[in-house]
């Protein structure tokens, strides 16, 4: 059973300011729940008996048998699943520069809205990115909106926050940075490398001017036929789909 | 000025049964408005003044000048824009199977997300997709949301709602038909044609078992490194994406 005191903690984890005041988020519906359980330290599962009695071996801090009004009162959705759990904010520490030295990894400069994180996340998952390099201006990956797009992507990609023009200023040379641009070359006939850091940019403004200093690739997803009247651009989820679509494609 | 009444009448249209009802929808923002204000029948724009004298030339059957605040009231939006409209939903009336035979076309099998319907009419603008077909299962891309995500494509993409089932049977034989399938082709090597049908299925089931039968190329989306732990799967709209810019890479 859930007291009110319990709802009134988890409800709180739908603000920023609770989450990093108290280091925890919420993550809801089956699928999300198996995933992250492993992963992130539980410090509270809620679940119907029927979805208890069907994963006997799951462990957390504190469990809770709740009924399905209980469930639909502490749920941020508006169609409440049969489990909801409570985990900690892991603290990922590595270096940019680190990192995009040996891997391929994504960059989001200011990306605003928590869906496009999210579903920038599964597919970073899909396309085998391990480490997404977030500006401190970016969407909050733990905001429930984000956790539910990434279909528990969350548990293989590491999220880190970052002074991002910063860390992109201290790259060592040999890091080739790519960005998605109007004037760049044409994504299909560019030579793209195994490691670097890919850098995508807020929905509205794209990447910031001292940011794109640094961008050493600039590259074009072309609109078809070229040319012809289209949209402005392409959403920014849908743009990194087919930027790490083409790289991993080599 | 708006009546209590306008006001109303355009809340209401954020349900499909008063836009069915009305033949009427409604969308938000300046970009937007402006894109679609040649293209479909206004029957009421509502902006602030100051937008109003910036665009004079603008023709509606009714313009207010409206404050800040009435345009809240009569928003759907959390934060909205200096600008609303209020169009007539088209009839657009034309047949899968001619489409198909000239022209790559998109076909939504119960594409349930308002947000993904919208994102994915907007990036088939961008790959030059004229027509998109959804079973009537689709969500409505009238749906304020859905118009919202699609930035404006909706003025050059014509979304057609069909017995999908039907329609895909109806077709010829020299009119492929290409899906995504776990079992299916990578796409990055298959021969991809210059017309046909892309059929994309719902968020959660995929493409329904009837509509299977009548895929004549599966294709698959590879992640990568290949066979390593990943997400179960992609996005739709992520989905449609990579697949649009594969037929289009040719």
């Amino acid at each position: 059973m859930l007291s009110k005191n319990d709802i009134k903690n988890i409800k709180s984890l739908e603000q920023k300011k609770f989450r990093t005041e108290k280091g925890l988020f919420i993550a809801e519906g089956h699928k999300t729940v198996l995933e992250l359980i492993g992963k992130f330290s539980c410090t509270l599962l809620a679940a119907t008996q029927d979805w208890l009695d069907g994963h006997k071996n799951i462990q957390a801090e504190r469990i809770e048998a709740v009924t399905a009004d209980e469930l639909k009162r502490a749920s941020l959705l508006q169609n409440p699943q049969d489990v909801l759990a409570v985990f900690r904010i892991p603290k990922n520490d590595i270096n940019l520069a680190d990192t995009a030295l040996n891997n391929l990894v994504l960059a989001l400069d200011d990306v605003q809205d928590p869906g496009n994180l999210g579903t920038i996340i599964r597919l970073a998952d899909w396309f085998g990115i391990k480490d997404v390099f977030c500006s401190k201006g970016t969407a909050d990956i733990y905001n429930p909106k984000a956790v539910q797009a990434t279909m528990g992507a969350l548990a293989r990609v590491k999220v880190h926050y970052t002074d991002l023009k910063q860390s992109i200023k201290e790259l060592p040379d040999n890091v080739p940075v790519y960005g998605t641009f109007l004037e760049g070359e044409i994504i299909y006939d560019a030579r793209l490398s195994a490691n670097g850091v890919i850098i995508m940019g807020n929905e509205g403004n794209g990447i910031t001017p001292e940011i794109k200093q640094s961008v050493t690739h600039k590259l074009y997803i072309p609109n078809w036929p070229q040319g012809a009247p289209t949209s402005e651009s392409l959403n920014v989820a849908i743009a990194t789909a087919i930027v790490c679509s083409e790289f991993r494609r080599r």
